[in-house]
């Protein structure tokens, strides 16, 4: 056994076969299989302490978490010794020895989400279970616009779920960016330092909303100012969501 | 009920949870639930024909497939009719009448296959089921040596299941070519007018040989010389195969 050290490890998930990234009763989390294996590997009680959480169905392509341990396992090693205990849609991608005031959540200065939409009349079965089917056509210029109006600090009440526990909604949002890839899909890059509960998925089923003419993009600005979540859209599906990256 | 016409259909599937395209015992195939959609939405007995059967496990983007009806419906509306039956892993893309002396398996030009490669050491959980992992460094370049000993017209006798049942195993590949993707995948596509029994799933099994420095590129030369399937590599597995595109 060695001196106390803590391991930062970067973490991939399909969040379509679970509860959620947090531990709770009644159902399969994220954190629990992840805790278990890093208990195994290190031989020893751990507690782990990711950036945050991500709700059910939500996927993560760069989630980070850290924890702190005795073993003499080497950074290069721990994904390894990670991975071969956990089931295939959860992926350790990296480990790195960090300062002992390193935190997880504390520490964070930036997130980055991303939704993906697929716009086409018949769905594309390939990537199914990791977008949003919308098939009507969406006017992707109106989103843009529509979608400028909330980047910025702003109150986000109007795109959050009734459920948000925080009195403070005032959150900066860095960027919202549009994107077609070159397999058509369309990707809504959101980046800021704090997220409120359903934010991202409250603000892409309102983008989408406008995508149709169902709204105009200046309504997103009556909806901002109005701090009533009733005159958003509807919270989009979980499994078109991921939690790209987090910044330190 | 109107004149018999002829339609011709291009569908997508997910082959991992199928025995293959072709109706067999024991297995749940594509055909059999395609064929069931035909008939209920038509409404008459239907045979489908396709340019020709893929392997469990091996998926489609462009399956043609054709059959002849007398009911109404317009080629706009086929696709929806039938993937309203069909489950979320076999999706009609398209369907058009065609000429009554069409046929999507005697008159093919051209088959494109690709095949997909994960080379990190670490995998990809979100295409896990739609690409090989090969954790090892690969070569490209003498990858892409080899393939071009492979291109032109072969016997190919060695790069072919021994269950194959065709007598003249001579085929002309087009095309072999290796790109990586803007997501860091490796893509292997196949150009050729017909293919034997597992022949693209052991030519990327031998390519990755030689990838991985087991193989020299001019060993292909000798592997196709010596008409012997026991000196070619390995059948490399199906769920990284794609029937890609099928050309008339």
């Amino acid at each position: 056994m060695g001196e106390l050290r803590k391991v930062k490890c970067t973490l991939s998930y399909d969040g379509g076969n679970y509860g959620g990234y947090q531990i709770q009763k009644n159902s399969k989390t994220v954190q629990e299989l992840l805790e278990a294996a890093v208990k195994e590997v290190a031989g020893e009680e751990i507690t782990t302490y990711a950036s945050g959480r991500t709700d059910a169905g939500v996927h993560a392509k760069g989630q980070v978490f850290h924890f702190e341990t005795v073993s003499e396992i080497s950074p290069e090693r721990w994904p390894f010794a990670l991975n071969r205990l956990l089931p295939k849609d959860i992926v350790v991608l990296s480990a790195e020895f960090v300062s002992e005031d390193f935190h997880a959540r504390f520490d964070v200065v930036e997130k980055v989400y991303k939704y993906c939409l697929w716009n086409k009349r018949i769905p594309n079965l390939f990537i199914r279970d990791y977008c949003w089917h919308v098939p009507a056509p969406l006017n992707l210029e109106a989103m843009q616009v529509a979608a400028s109006y909330l980047v910025g600090e702003h109150d986000f009440t109007s795109f959050c779920s009734f459920k948000t526990k925080v009195a403070n909604r005032v959150r900066h949002l860095y960027e919202i960016s549009l994107e077609v890839d070159a397999e058509e899909r369309i990707w809504l890059t959101f980046r800021g330092k704090g997220f409120l509960y359903n934010m991202v998925r409250i603000i892409v089923g309102t983008l989408v909303d406008v995508g149709r003419g169902k709204r105009t993009p200046e309504s997103v600005k009556t909806i901002l100012a109005s701090q009533d979540r009733f005159l958003a859209g509807k919270t989009a599906p979980a499994k078109g969501l991921f939690l790209w990256e987090v910044k330190y």
